[in-house]
């Protein structure tokens, strides 16, 4: 895809040591199985390691403990992150096919846009919106009226920023709209999947805190505040007024109820229905969400009960031997009782 | 955000009782928590009663029963329909910068569109579709051939309306395509938000009930008819060929499957999963979606099944010490009746 | 809607026997309970063979083994596909409102789009895009760049293919984007519902399977591969890297984990929540996903806990009762081996 760059440089480039010939020159990435000559690869899970005597790529990206023979390594601390670098040396990221405000997208007149930012057509921003600049918002993203998007904010096609959040007052049966009066602030280096929709605050801001990721298909409600440099994964629900720290790691079809408040570097397991604050450092996992220790032991019975419900089962039965006996026994003693009463009583 | 307003003014307005002063003017709304002289803010909830003694708020919606030194009250029997009434009247719905079908929407010349609609850039209506007075369909709506839209219908960015149902027969290992020749019909006063999908029927309509509100990316399959005045959540799935009655609460992420008749007024908790026909005025909760009182023994016990099998445990070791005990008294009993036996026999 | 057809006709076109008069002529279908005169119906659920004495439609198509004096019938051993075939001859297909590319679609200069495709206003094809013939891309379906879209795909309106799979490398407290550099597969004869998201593969490809059908808001990961002739209901979720096999049918909002590999004919029932491979054939329910009888049985006992552990409670009674005997007895057993003390001892 790029021009071929030379294993030293790339090493030098991604602040990895190199452990074997630096002139071969490697042009893009892959996986270690799919890798031919002249790609690089990665390895960062241990149980992958095999593959590193069988893989024909050029050069992988590992931890500093590895070792090998038959390919030149590059050896990294966090191999992850180099090998994200190399992908960002060899491949880059997407070259947009124009630049600014494409003229099929619909910019409000009282609306600002940033430096170098990138709308595709299709893209709608409302009156006194504000994009930042190095921002991309992918085809038929919406951003309503007065929201505000950071610098260097990515937006996935089809996400709508700022709707009126679900606020209705229920009035003899009818359901009267409430004015959603506040907006939804996305904050810098966010970036968001296809398709997710984030509320605009009925008073005050949602918002989405600075170099959060979420996934596709994400809703979140009206007036809550996401901390900063959060993970959500995809086609999670986020009521209103749900405050969650820094750091979150929020897996996928995670629901959270409505006004509660999650802490810092807080991990919530895929499909948890969440109905309780979590505290700082917590991960939960199931429905509804447990702490983690709580929750495997809980679902390693659950899923043993039929097991569990059996040996009850032996316990009545036995039980059922006991009563007998003790019934038994009773007559038994009765017997002996009315036997040793005396012939003349 | 609008012109001030005195607060006797605005007590007549929404319908209040005001306790305290008339003459002070007020200008917009906010919570509590966040209120400045000048804003008006509410109390419905109990919780957060002891706010009113510290709010800077120039005036508070509450119920008739909260009392005040400090703070001018207006009092409504229902404080929370008051307070949206006086967002209403002080901050008023979104202007629309544009009136009628902005050029960027795409309209068939076969559709027809009522007085005073607003369709933003992006909607999309198709052939003989007909979209009702005072509707707004917000950026990138995209409303099928022959679906048909009431008065006052609200509908957010990027909802699809009257795609083709889920309907395919299966012949050798193939799906087959069923031409979904039905229509989806959205009813007066609908509230949808952002990202929703509403099938069309397979033959009939899929109907969305007169005033019922629904929150982002809810799907409804091809055929449902939801009644009118239902309050869904968010990432609610509801299934084909599904009657649900009147005045529903259906929180977030519920699935409800296919051909099943939920009754009027059911509430149905988050993350459900019904399975089964709902009789009016039922609350479910849980997977499977289980009537409340059961679900919360049910789950209670469930988060406590640890606890439970360590009970079954010690009655297991009890049954097992029972067990030694009856064998060693059976082989005392044995014993005896051996010593009992006459030397002689 | 079409001009009518005569019963020997339309049994001949959709490969049925006939049973009654040939020269009835219908034209369109409805279902049973709805259908006027005029009008075909069809019987697949046995449960439902009592309208066939009631209903009004001129002919209904069922199985072979199903009589009637009454209507005429259309006998076929698939009698669905029948139907569905019926449904084809008298309503057939959307016409759609213009042939090709509609102009307020974009595609990319550097795109390539097949015969006969139509694509609706909205729609957006990126940079070296390839769809192929006889293709449908509803108003604002957004195809990235370098995807692939085979023949005769028809996706609905909001999906977005190939947007950034969710790659991230995590390094001192921030996420660092990785390039995604890979690209999304449509295979021929996909549909999919609405507002679907589908990732493109960080390296590779993300493909979706020739026939496989899928409904609204599913979103796949990167890197994932869901074999051909699926059928997926809608609000699924399906991680990064996972393989899926041939047939498989996934129910509305299931889950489905990272890297796992889920064999040919497998059926995962709604909100299931996949944490383990699956092998070929296997039905799985249930959070976490067991083996369909293991869940069922689970289920049925996690429904019934309050009773379970009532149950247990009896036994906990009775296993106290027997230790107040077991105390008394060996009291009494002390007593009476006291009494035995010779009185001398």
């Amino acid at each position: 895809m790029t021009s071929p760059m030379k294993l030293s440089d790339l090493a030098a480039s991604i602040g990895a040591e190199l452990s074997g010939e630096g002139s071969v020159e490697v042009t893009s990435c892959a996986t270690l199985e799919e890798a031919q000559p002249g790609q690089v690869s990665f390895l960062t899970n241990p149980k992958y390691v095999k593959l590193i005597e069988t893989t024909r790529a050029s050069a992988v990206v590992v931890a500093p403990n590895i070792k090998s023979d038959r390919v030149p390594l590059l050896k990294a601390k966090d191999a992850y992150y180099a090998f994200r670098n190399a992908v960002v040396a060899l491949h880059g990221f997407r070259k947009h096919p124009h630049a600014g405000v494409h003229p099929k997208a619909h910019v409000d007149a009282s609306a600002t846009i940033g430096e170098n930012s990138v709308l595709y057509p299709g893209v709608y921003v409302g009156a006194r919106a504000r994009i930042g600049r190095d921002c991309i918002l992918y085809p038929n993203v919406v951003v309503y009226d007065d929201c505000v998007i950071g610098d260097r904010v990515i937006i996935h096609a089809g996400c709508s920023i700022g709707q009126d959040g679900f606020g209705h007052a229920t009035h003899r049966g009818e359901h009267h709209k409430i004015p959603q009066t506040g907006n939804a602030v996305i904050e810098d280096d966010v970036e968001m999947g296809a398709n997710c929709s984030i509320d605009r605050a009925t008073l005050g801001s949602t918002v989405i805190g600075k170099g959060t990721k979420f996934g596709n298909s994400i809703v979140i409600g009206h007036g809550s505040k996401i901390g900063p440099h959060g993970l959500f994964v995809a086609l999670v629900g986020v009521a209103g007024s749900v405050t969650i720290g820094r750091h979150a790691v929020v897996a996928g079809q995670v629901g959270i109820a409505g006004h509660l408040k999650i802490g810092d570097q807080v991990t919530i397991a895929a499909q948890a229905g969440v109905m309780d604050n979590i505290e700082d450092k917590s991960i939960v996992i199931g429905q509804p969400a447990m702490p983690a220790g709580q929750a495997r032991r809980v679902y390693s019975l659950f899923t043993q009960l039929p097991e569990i419900v059996e040996r009850m089962k032996k316990l009545e039965k036995l039980a059922e031997k006991y009563m007998d006996a003790a019934k038994a026994d009773s007559e038994t003693a009765a017997a002996a009782s009315s036997d040793a009463t005396p012939p003349g009583a």
